[in-house]
């Protein structure tokens, strides 16, 4: 039987884009095979014509002009590779409007503006794909829409940027923060201006879609409170590594009692838990739900054939799913309450130097205990002129926390802004050694 | 609008069964809000009616008689979790035959029988499903299916049963091979006759389907070379523990030049591998391919609610791909050749106790030597009379490996049987240390 003639446009040819082409080139027969579709790229909108690229598209097929694309009655499927906000936004817009199902890889643009393309595509009875948007290859996105329906997910930890996971397994290894960054863009693990990965903004977008579609509400990029890892220094990270534990940047969202909240910080996590081992750029997600406890989906999370693979698979979804009318719903049917900022609970670790003069331990742990945050372990270490105290907290809010160190910052003997980790660990707080 | 109400049947309702008709009725709304589809259980197909049951049928449901499934018109949908191959086998033929689609979570049945139920699911153009016959909740066959579509994976890595995974656990925590068994049962983590489970059977039959749908050609259990976990002993726990390793159950499927090579096998997986912190009876499968370098499924890979949850997703699938014929396809496309037992490759560590006499390592390593087998290193432990050889070495074939031990068995020092595992590690075999 001849395969179904499936023209298909793309937005943007850069690294993603190329790659896709390629893939639908030279995996032409295993995608026929799978499907019984033949996908051809017709059209690719660029910027510039003349400029060079990885896999050359044929004659005639690069464009400047989005209505070559729009109006094209014959395309049937558009994936939007082109990044960006404006006008991308308002091309998946009106392709959407004209029946053409989008395959999008965008994820600053879904956690920004999601709620508008979900509700055309919902309007328009196509679908609006995503998953290349969260962690490439890593085929989250379906596992949480199609394989858990029946698992109330709660809790999602993520470790969702490649950059910062790679610059953070540097430090363990010896390096400065800076050493470990210009290795990753030495490496092409960081761009030259690096600050939506370091800064977290890109783990949040991440986590602001995951969130979404596994509480079914939306969450935009603006609720989502994120840190980065600029702050990190050699001393956390050797100070993990002395209770057997590793700093990752970890995003989570959590769902307490029908109240979401969805953050991104630094946190230490223990040598035998799963995220440990995400090593390098690599990227994992732990979906926490009722029916299946806990799945890890780990993998490459970042690179143009990693990601043009995602792409692909959505493109194979939509056709394998058309005309039946479902999985392109908005996945957001409710609409939850943020859980109040600072009432999220987690054991802590805390670093604070101060200077050692008698009574300072006691006027610190006086502060932790006003605010209700148990210490379960505390190491005092002594360095030049003064001390290190090391804490570690039974299960206590972010406000409290907060609260707490804002405090010890405005005591005489405190040096420096003293640092808080979330602890991520399947064992007791207590279980946790100090080497 | 009002959903469209699909009757289902289900072969057996034991704890799956039960599990699956409580999902579909307390998880209606959430099935209906996704599918559109309201999804009720109207038969289920037990041996004894009087039994009780974990969440008991409405009268009428439960049935003796096949003939009330098979013969019932509005029925449009089956799930088969009663096991066995008879007669579930021809079961399964006869609805498929009649068009009814179906899922099953029969991973014998697949491993053993694959070929004439996947022949007639595509003849009859019905789908037939098995997420829940690989790892229970853990989406790996969908991945593999849906998501990978342009990646071709060349290796699957995996921790597939639960029951030796959990008792490999319990050693590294001290315990012997029986304490750890008995542990197992009383947790309801190994049946009262395990078998099949601490044979290797069970994780071999995953390992065939798993490399069926990865390869696309057939490979049943017949094809696949098992070993199980009944002979690892403390000793071998605590050699692994010395080198930073951990020994863990792993199945591995390779493809070598287009032949495949299926196996299971207790292998030293390093500590920071992901493999390692698998723990439990949490299941891992590692998917290693072109666009993707490797993705790894983590989860619990046994359970009623678990395997519950993955039956009531294919069954999801299947309403929403009806009809737009394509995934219900044989995923074997081709007809591969095995590798020739013993040629496939791995870094290996041996456990080899000898008397301690003069020359005898000399005369072990000439033995190794004379197969092939290089020595990346080797520790020479003293004990009661005697000493144990640890030994490491590079890249060595299967086959080499198990001539040479077995010429060292004929050795007049040679004391027991010597112990030959895999390594697996990410990194070099020469960073492996042993404290």
């Amino acid at each position: 039987m001849a395969p179904v003639d499936v023209p298909v446009a793309l937005l943007g040819y850069g690294t993603v884009g190329a790659a896709v082409n390629r893939f639908l080139h030279e995996n032409a027969d295993d995608i026929e095979r799978v499907t019984g579709y033949h996908l051809r790229v017709v059209k690719a909108l660029v910027r510039d014509l003349s400029k060079e690229r990885d896999f050359p598209a044929a004659a005639g097929i690069l464009t400047t002009e989005f209505a070559e694309i729009a109006d094209n009655s014959e395309i049937t499927l558009v994936a939007e590779v082109m990044g960006g906000l404006d006008p991308t936004h308002d091309y998946i817009l009106r392709l959407l409007r004209s029946g053409k199902p989008v395959v999008t890889a965008n994820k600053q643009l879904l956690a920004q503006r999601g709620a508008e393309l979900f509700s055309t595509a919902q309007g328009a009875g196509v679908q609006l794909r995503f998953e290349a948007s969260v962690c490439a290859a890593i085929p989250v996105i379906k596992v949480l829409r199609e394989s858990l329906v029946v698992t109330n997910v709660h809790q999602i930890l993520g470790i969702v940027n490649g950059t910062t996971n790679y610059i953070l397994t540097q430090m363990e290894l010896g390096a400065s923060y800076e050493e470990a960054l210009s290795e990753a863009k030495r490496h092409g693990y960081a761009e030259m201006d690096p600050t939506e990965d370091v800064s977290g903004a890109d783990a949040a977008a991440k986590m602001a879609i995951l969130a979404t579609v596994a509480f079914g509400s939306r969450v935009t990029l603006a609720d989502v409170q994120f840190e980065g890892v600029e702050h990190i220094t050699s001393a956390h990270v050797s100070a993990a590594k002395q209770m057997e534990m590793v700093i990752r940047l970890v995003g989570r969202a959590t769902l307490v009692d029908d109240r979401y909240d969805v953050r991104v910080s630094p946190a230490l996590v223990d040598r035998a838990h799963p995220l440990a081992s995400v090593e390098g750029p690599f990227n994992a997600v732990m979906l926490q739900g009722d029916a299946i406890r806990e799945i890890t989906l780990e993998g490459p999370g970042a690179g143009g054939i990693e990601t043009a693979s995602a792409v692909i698979a959505d493109m194979v979804s939509i056709i394998g799913t058309t005309g039946t009318g479902f999985l392109h719903n908005d996945a957001c049917w409710r609409t939850l309450d943020q859980l109040p900022a600072g009432e999220l609970c987690s054991p802590f670790y805390l670093q604070i130097a101060v200077d050692d003069r008698p009574g300072v331990l006691a006027r610190v742990a006086e502060r932790l205990a006003a605010h209700g945050v148990s210490v379960a372990r505390l190491v005092q270490a002594q360095i030049e002129g003064g001390a290190i105290l090391h804490v570690i907290s039974h299960e206590a809010a972010y406000g409290a926390v907060d609260s707490a160190l804002e405090e010890i910052g405005r005591l005489s003997e405190s040096r420096e802004i003293a640092a808080a980790f979330p602890v991520i660990s399947r064992r007791g707080i207590s279980e946790l050694g100090w080497a």
